[in-house]
């Protein structure tokens, strides 16, 4: 069967590779779809070669079909469709042991710490593995992933239906965050400076301004009585984004950090103490998040098939990459593995 | 009688002032006490020239006893001993409406906004009232103020007994804000730099190190079996504060920003983003965070008399705030006003 190999250097390679048998308390799975995911296109870019390995196949945003079942694994039967939550936790950290493992202290992301699903066939641990209802295609499955991010931030934003949250950044994890708000009955608005996010996100239903041409204060604190945003969600990792997001939020509004700054920016720590403002990262998600994610995309009240930007077969992943990295029109890219 | 007033200029003039009469739903207090403020050295310091009338009597940290009482007040009568909570709010602001009016968005500050206590008389609104308990003196009476910043501090940062707290910095705010943890069941750790303040932290029971001189993550790590803080109370207002607040809390855990940051300090939102921590801003206090200041005082268990350096009469305010601006040994420094 194929693989798609991360060879460093921006180069992948796509070749042959062997299945491997379910051991004890693990699935294999027929791999139907594999999404780019924002941190595979870091790993092609050479910026996680700290953790992954040379000729690792990578991914981890899909959808399959499970074709053997380990021994000891309850539940689960070949032929079940299911999504997988790729993390591999110790179980023994204190993060774990208080109830935290989803960002165990020496966790393992299967497709980044260990190989990915970019492969016909892909083995992992049982516990890890989510069912798809039937009305979901396989396709939008491979979404889940990506939404279950988006709800596990708007969770810990603790957002309620009726609040004002801005999310300030529109690619697919903004775009998916501000989908998931809209539809716990939120009011959205989304900041974006890219032409084909801002078009595509208003196709979809959002209120979206560019900040370079719009002052986002004046029009938040005009569509909040002058109160200000209920939430928050820092997705764009920028320098600016950072500088923003404290004059938002109303007295004890919350900021919820999406993005990953690379570098420390500057913080008007001031405005947290003159407003009370709280502040929580959010990182991966939770069992429930996912099973949100998967309730969310049932109700097809989500615009999965918009944010689909294409299909490609398995071989043009190397093409995918440069059309991310291009700043092309694209949202989600997703790669056919079988 | 006399009176305190700011000068501008570095400039206090005691001079006399005539007793103001209480008008509908006010109060008229013999001042007793009043105690210097950091906010007081910053008006002394011209830092607040924007918000503080020249020739305007300061100070806000008190303890009196009622001398007449105006129409409409109810359940308050002369002789009673007080302290004033000293915000006056518009009742109006979205902040106001949504309960948090402590920080009302037009909040004016007793003592900062409008003349405050150090003079013979202050006549302010009856709702500012808390009485103080018989087995506190009038001298403990003028510490309950910035025991109740402390107690609204730990209360927002959600401590609990058992939890590992880490106070940076060990000023009269951080000792009170570490006395206030120790004495709701928590361990905690007090950083500082100041000689004069570790030594008097220690005796009064806290453990202290000095962050120049201990490496404060491994020492919190050690403590805490690995897994960090569980709640970092940044009170010192520094780049380097900002720099460790992070470092320090265990995953999910909380940072409370107690200290007033003039310009935004570098802060490391990666750290935020990995272990999913919390920050809140905790501005000045709530009617119940005055209540448990005055229980914990009332309960013996505060060292408060030796938080007290020293009480000058009102004539010596300029050189108190000398003595506090030379940064000598000195804590807290009352003023006895009448």
């Amino acid at each position: 069967m194929k693989a798609a190999f991360y060879e460093r250097n921006k180069t992948i390679r796509i070749g042959d590779c062997t299945p491997v048998d379910p051991g004890p308390n693990q699935v294999q799975i027929h791999v139907s779809h594999c999404g780019i995911c924002g941190t595979d296109l870091h790993i092609f870019h050479g910026n996680m070669d700290h953790r992954v390995a040379s000729s690792q196949i990578i991914g981890h945003e899909m959808s399959g079909t499970i074709t053997a079942v380990g021994s000891g694994v309850e539940g689960w039967a070949i032929g079940d469709r299911v999504t997988v939550r790729p993390l591999d936790y110790c179980g023994e950290c204190p993060a774990c042991k208080a109830g935290h493992s989803h960002i165990c202290m020496k966790l393992k992301f299967i497709g980044i710490d260990s190989p990915g699903a970019m492969q016909g066939t892909w083995t992992v641990p049982a516990h890890t593995l989510h069912r798809l209802p039937p009305n979901l295609t396989l396709e939008q499955g491979a979404l889940i992933e990506p939404i279950a991010v988006a709800a596990h931030d708007v969770r810990l934003g603790e957002l309620k239906a009726g609040e004002y949250a801005v999310v300030q950044g529109g690619g697919p994890i903004g775009l998916l965050v501000a989908l998931v708000a809209q539809l716990e009955g939120a009011r959205v608005l989304v900041t974006e400076v890219n032409p084909f996010r801002i078009a595509l996100a208003r196709e979809l239903g959002l209120t979206v301004v560019n900040p370079l041409e719009t002052d986002v204060v004046e029009l938040v604190n005009n569509e909040t009585g002058g109160a200000g945003a209920d939430v928050v969600f820092e997705v764009s990792g920028s320098a600016a984004g950072a500088e923003l997001m404290t004059k938002l939020p109303r007295t004890r509004g919350r900021i919820v950090i999406v993005a990953i700054f690379a570098k420390p920016p500057q913080i008007d720590l001031f405005r947290f103490f003159w407003r009370e403002l709280r502040l929580c990262g959010a990182r991966v998600y939770e069992p429930e998040d996912f099973e949100k994610a998967i309730e969310m995309a049932a109700s097809g009240k989500l615009p999965l098939d918009r944010v689909i930007s294409k299909v490609l077969p398995l071989e043009s992943l190397q093409e995918g990459f440069h059309e991310l990295e291009g700043g092309g029109e694209v949202m989600k890219i997703l790669m056919r593995c079988s």
